[in-house]
């Protein structure tokens, strides 16, 4: 966008769109006379965003505020309930997810529905439940402001290079499903919904257990994603080098030693429910199931402390349903293999947010991608545009 | 020091002359018209600066300029060679090294002596090394600016919280040995002196092999510590969980299986000199020990590069004289288990400093030091102070 226009000039709407619509999300209910204080900007350019962002149905209107002092009263106005919602699809192994979130990040519709995606017919599933969800979102008259695809996989710039535990190498889900799509790694998406609606922590790293394991790592607030994007794997970490092959051609990976799969193989148990029903009568094979994971899970997750030195570890996915067991056997592991513990001790908490975290991440990064640039929103969705993206 | 004069001028001449010193540092031969011009600053300004810089003997005046064009020739300055000079000191397991740079970073003196440090005499002897060291910078007549150390361990704010094979658990050094020193860990300063000294790249993980094994990460030409500081540890990542037991309690750690000590004892040969001679000659039993460890260290380093996604692994301290027959295994073992390698290749490269790495980082932090921010040793370097610290 920005090459078909004076560069300057659009920077500068870009940037108060952004700097206002921040303000709005921070503060609900604050006049424009109190987003000019918030921002810095004159109240005609405050006013001049603001009537352009309830234009785009970015924001809406309320009620007067209330009056805390002589002057006319403003009218207040807060990020609009009916304006673009974030639609997330997560596409794990057994099951496909939906999300549909407002603006504040709110949760408006979710459905999960169970079947083996292993298969090529994958795509015209997840086509079908895209479709089922957009209705959904028809139904419930709110537009969809895009849509966060989450898969379990590596993703660079978009393209799926490697899902082992799908069979997908080099997938490119726009062309597949037709769309534009932000598409990343689960794992990611999961740690970016703790951080925004689960635990206050600056940094930690998400570690989900379903049939792989992805990690997600958060420093000072922000996604840590390496040196190219495909930073935070430690679903293949050698826990157990010698051991039992894994799916993507190495041995005792982390994921083959401490995934689900390996813990309900260990428990004699054919749901992760009947595992928990097991785990609370107190079966003895299945507390030394899941006792065996989390020795390997201490192993992995040692090497990423020792060298990140994050100070926790926030149990996502299965594993915040298996956290009454899994804790203190992987804090055990863990403090005796990172030196630093001594002195720096790290924390296992289990995650708010559960097995529905990367779908409402991925549902949420769309919103995120909207308040950080509304100027872009604004450019590219006007309605007839949004018509012919969605049919 | 900021609090005890007007905090707004102290920074502005911080700033200015840190600005100024840093031009000279990248530009050496320039005139104080040159230094406005690349600085910003009015010539008076930086007048004013260099002119303190000289007589702190931080900058030396030298041959007036070449004519480019009409008007007076001005006088070019540099970075002092008899300014203050860094001094490293290394305290291996099984020696002490020494190293003298100037405020270019050059080395001006350095010196090994082998013995072995796990003993409660290390620290006399180490007193003796650095008296010894500080008599060299006297007989070359140039001033220590500061003494970096290089430990073999953990530290935290200064203070050496764990170094196992040294058997120190949070040992102060400037109570110690007296003095005040900038303590860290070796492999950070190797990693750092390979940044600065060796190769080009932004982005690498620096593993030295002694008797532990350290790595030192680099993102982004900053060194990577981790959230808390004692981050970039892989000398216990566990690549054989069920392996022997390692000095730090636990089992399998990959310096127990990599380390210097490791291979020589699986080659059969007392020394790295006779190792190297055997692989030389293509002795099986050399070539086998050295394909051994590095499985083991790829198995390591895959961790670190599914964690961080880092595109370079350098070899430094032992392993770089290994570098002809170590490469080839650890790059397949990689290769084997880092997915992303499929289409984000990672290279395996040797480095330039080989063993001098951590002394000469030690050294040369105190440069860096010096050169970030010149007016903290112009205010507390008068030569009075000087003396104070060294006798």
């Amino acid at each position: 966008m920005i090459g078909t226009r004076p560069a300057g000039q659009h920077t500068v709407r870009q940037h108060n769109a952004a700097l206002v619509l921040g303000a709005i999300a921070d503060g609900p209910g604050t006049s424009r006379a109190g987003l000019a204080a918030a921002t810095g900007l004159t109240k005609a350019t405050v006013s001049s965003v603001v009537d352009r962002l309830i234009a785009a149905d970015l924001v809406a209107e309320g009620e007067p505020e209330q009056r805390v002092g002589p002057g006319r009263r403003g009218t207040v106005v807060s990020l609009s309930p009916t304006g673009p919602h974030g639609l997330g699809i997560e596409i794990g192994v057994d099951y496909l997810a939906s999300c549909l979130v407002d603006l504040t990040g709110a949760v408006r519709a979710q459905e999960v529905r169970y079947a083996d995606n292993r298969t090529p017919r994958v795509f015209q599933r997840v086509s079908a439940f895209l479709r089922k969800a957009r209705k959904q979102a028809d139904a419930l008259g709110v537009p969809v402001g895009g849509v966060g695809i989450a898969v379990p996989g590596l993703v660079e710039s978009g393209l799926v290079r490697l899902a082992p535990n799908l069979g997908w190498r080099d997938v490119d889900l726009a062309d597949r499903l037709g769309g534009t799509f932000t598409v990343a790694n689960e794992a990611n998406f999961a740690a970016l919904a703790e951080l925004w609606h689960g635990t206050a922590l600056p940094d930690f790293v998400h570690v989900s257990g379903e049939i792989g394991i992805g990690a997600g790592i958060v420093l000072d607030r922000a996604l840590f994603e390496g040196v190219r994007g495909a930073g935070g794997e430690i679903g293949h970490l050698p826990v157990a080098p010698d051991g039992p092959p894994c799916s993507c051609g190495a041995n005792g990976c982390l994921e083959r030693m401490a995934g689900q799969e390996e813990i309900l193989r260990l428990a004699e148990a054919d749901t992760v429910d009947e595992l928990v029903s097991a785990l609370e009568s107190g079966d003895d094979g299945a507390l030394s199931a899941v006792t065996t994971a989390a020795g390997h899970l201490g192993v992995g997750l040692s090497t990423v402390v020792n060298l990140m030195d994050v100070p926790a570890v926030v149990l996502g996915g299965t594993y915040a349903r298996l956290e009454p067991w899994l804790c203190e056997p992987l804090l055990a592991e863990l403090e005796r293999r990172v030196p630093s513990t001594a002195w720096s001790p790290v924390r296992v908490v289990r995650s708010a947010l559960g097995t529905g975290a990367a779908v409402r991440g991925a549902a949420g990064s769309v919103i995120r991608g909207i308040l950080a640039d509304p100027e872009h929103h604004l450019t590219t969705h006007s309605p007839s545009d949004q018509d012919a993206r969605d049919r």
